[in-house]
């Protein structure tokens, strides 16, 4: 039985995690790390081909030869989404080759890696180590797999895997164009997807590192997004991904007149709290609301004449066109969400590629979240005070990822535009299901009935005083929204057993998830 | 007294130096690394500005917040080469704080560094390890240096801090443009250099790293060669070198009658042994026989409409031109010579920043300098079992660093185009002075009397049967020059005292360098 203690947050979480100790949550920025960061084995050109041609003729033969045995952590990357081909290939690999017992490190999972279910029910598969969505995080909730999932932000991984939390044995990095020598890259061939940054980590701390392409090149293949130094196998797959699939489906504005309004009361919030002038940078994701939220920006900044310095991706057409048109210097880009940003990253030297190491890692000499003016994020829950949930639904069932959205809360101002209540469940609530982001981190929720400041920032309630936009009390917003929908949500129905545990960028246990009865 | 033991060369080395253990050479991809990479410490963000402003006031408060103190290990770097004013702020600084018996870890040093004579002299320094190109080089070689001087390639620096044989406390980074938080780039700004590969392993593994500029600009500073995540402190300097002396006075084409025969000699050599095809590739350094080479080469390309798939750099107008003719579809630049070299790099994708770790590292997973098709390298001294000296003359003195030199003999094919005399001291040799490179990895000889094959590389001997080049035995050569200048190099009056280290690219010692007497 997993043995709880109480985090600085109040939540009881597991003291270890699949039998390795854990740190609880010491409130934000209390952890301190100490040690050196880990350090993968030193190797000699005198074991490559001087040719530079490490090409394997399949990847059941590239795991083979990296020494796959029982118990091994396999990380694979999400740059293709749901179209990904790569993930179960090796997992069927694996399987093929009798192994039992892999942990599956992926920097997020897909509905696409619902295959895997089959690999934890016949053994191959240990557990999962990572954001589920879809069916395997329902599989987890379920209370089935024999591991404790892990879930961390894209950061967190970083964290994780430089600070040795997490010892991959072999990454198998998916890539739309590579050469024989390893050098890979995501902004061209077939199976496009941007960029490679989820996977740089990987590359440069696992024991044992294998490209798999669909589109190899001439040595050299430029740019090099992967570096072929460190990487000691390449395999060549007729298809890594399905192209249609890589896109991701959430980039579409939103046509909810809610949301709509939602998203222009967060664009009026920054203008009259001074965030929008000349210089200013932001980031928002890439839902239907963050996108209309882009637009709406733009729209200000172009009746203005204001330029920002740089802007967040999640790439879209939308931050494209607004490089392209002169309102922005630059895209510091983390995942490239649709085909307009695969292109502008290819060829605007303005349109950077970037890396949850110079993004997000907070075991880092800064990085670059805390610089942001202002982010614009979305939540499952969000409780009075201001803490809030993007994994678990209000039914405990754990059905999200934590992407990057923890690592945004260090930015100089957080705003949660999200609509008071979903399917007559209400967003707003007393306590969140599952806490992945501290109150003291969220300065504004901008629901469609108001918009609630946190009192932490007694210079944003300042700036709004006198404002016409209807900035109210989060309790008050909470009790109108009970009254619509007639209470707050139900308790979930949740069993003993922890079925995932929730960390905090600098590696602590912030919370844990359940197990879901029925 | 330092203890000599015979290596795998036959040479005398020491078994230690400056006090910790060293490795004998063992052969040519002899000696398997074990263990693990160095490690630099975990940092966390909570103690940088969460702003990104990591800009001090001066270099000397820049120091003392790292800490600096006696005994420590401080690097810089020649990418400002002989207009560097950085260095020697640095040690200018030290000197103002009072403390002793700093290593000076240079990636090499030049003229302009002699004031570290006086650092030697009073105490500040102990020793230098790097490379020492003139008075330097004649202080070390005169034994008046404390400690023993360490020199190594390019790639052997990388691999040495990597591997740990190497700590570095504080790295000093001088930075022709970067932000506050710490983001440079050598590819623009007034003193621009192009690249600063040599920094990036020191950016990366030493304890603290600071970044000076004369050029500060917003965040983010674009490209960002060197990464802020990875930076401590950002110190903004007037002026971080004299532009005039950052171009190398060595890219001239030589107007020397044998030197220009050398030259044609080694491109029709290229040719005939059929290197010179579609998608081949090389590798000429910026000595005035190498452009030429690289001319005549051009020439041949010309005329047969030949393209080939890379040249390495360091650059110049010379392979800019060729780049920019589409005589090749990359330059993969090391170091840029010139400044059209600098603007290619930062306006051509086709031009393409390099690292020691991409192009030489030998504990990589392979690197770029064994897909070379042809590498053409200088030399000081040949034998006749193809040894070669790059870093002392025939009189002992230690004038020249090894710069990529031992690292580019991986090629498919080393060629050492050379005159077979200078100022009447034949560079032709029965045993080199110092031992640099193995015979076994060089290839072939070109003197303006005749080209020598190395008997190894039966197929190239093969394949210039019948050619009207004049193939010739290297004793044969060696034996003529003797005949014109009167007989061998007279030996050089040397000293017990081992003044530097030679090490080979795997952090084995090839050779030693003794004190020079009188």
């Amino acid at each position: 039985m997993t043995k709880l203690v109480q985090n600085a947050a109040g939540r009881m979480v597991p003291d270890a995690i699949n039998g390795a100790q854990a740190v609880p949550y010491q409130g934000v920025g209390k952890f301190r790390p100490s040690g050196r960061k880990a350090a993968p084995p030193i190797r000699t050109c005198s074991d490559y081909p001087p040719d530079g041609n490490k090409v394997i003729e399949s990847l059941k033969a590239a795991l083979q030869r990296a020494g796959l045995r029982d118990g091994m952590t396999i990380s694979t990357h999400h740059h293709l989404r749901n179209g990904d081909h790569v993930a179960n290939a090796v997992f069927a690999a694996a399987a093929g080759l009798g192994v039992k017992d892999l942990v599956w490190f992926p920097s997020a999972s897909f509905p696409v890696h619902e295959p895997q279910i089959g690999h934890l029910e016949s053994g191959v598969l240990h557990h999962i180590e990572g954001s589920m969505n879809g069916p395997l995080g329902d599989y987890c909730t379920a209370g089935r797999m024999r591991g404790m999932a892990v879930l961390r932000s894209h950061g967190g991984r970083w964290q994780a895997i430089q600070d040795g939390e997490i010892h991959i044995d072999i990454a198998v990095i998916a890539a739309p164009t590579a050469d024989p020598f390893g050098n890979a890259t995501g902004d061209r061939g077939p199976t496009a997807c941007g960029l490679l940054g989820f996977a740089l980590a990987d590359s440069l701390y696992a024991d044992h590192v294998i490209v798999v392409t669909d589109n190899l090149v001439p040595f050299p293949c430029i740019p090099w997004q992967i570096q072929g130094n460190n990487v000691d196998q390449v395999v060549v797959m007729d298809s890594i991904g399905d192209a249609a699939k890589i896109v991701s489906g959430t980039t579409q504005i939103t046509k909810s007149p809610d949301r709509l309004l939602i998203a222009e009361l967060t664009a009026r919030f920054c203008d009259e709290a001074g965030i929008v002038q000349d210089g200013f940078s932001f980031q928002a994701g890439a839902g239907g609301t963050a996108l209309s939220f882009a637009l709406f920006l733009r729209d200000l900044m172009r009746e203005r004449k204001i330029k920002a310095r740089f802007v967040r991706g999640g790439s879209t057409q939308y931050l494209v066109d607004m490089l392209e048109e002169g309102l922005t210097d630059y895209i510091l880009d983390g995942q490239t969400f649709d085909l307009e940003g695969v292109r502008s990253m290819r060829e605007n030297p303005g349109h950077v590629n970037t890396s949850p190491f110079t993004s997000y890692n907070w075991h880092g000499k800064g990085n670059f979240a805390s610089l942001l003016d202002v982010v614009v994020l979305g939540a499952t829950e969000v409780d009075v005070d201001f803490n809030a949930n993007v994994v678990t639904h209000s039914d405990g069932r754990l059905l999200h990822g934590i992407g990057g959205w923890q690592n945004c809360l260090a930015s100089r101002c957080t705003i949660l535009p999200v609509p008071s209540f979903r399917d007559r469940i209400p967003v707003l609530v007393d306590k969140v299901t599952t806490l992945c982001g501290p109150g003291e981190l969220i300065d504004v929720i901008v629901t469609e009935r108001g918009i609630a400041i946190n009192p932490l920032r007694q210079d944003l309630l300042a700036k709004l005083r006198g404002s016409s936009l209807p900035v109210r009390d989060i309790r008050e917003l909470k009790a109108e929204v009970e009254e619509i929908v007639g209470g707050p949500p139900a308790p979930p129905a949740l069993g003993e057993k922890v079925v995932a545990a929730i960390k905090w960028v600098d590696g602590t246990v912030i919370d844990c998830v359940r197990e879901v009865k029925g």
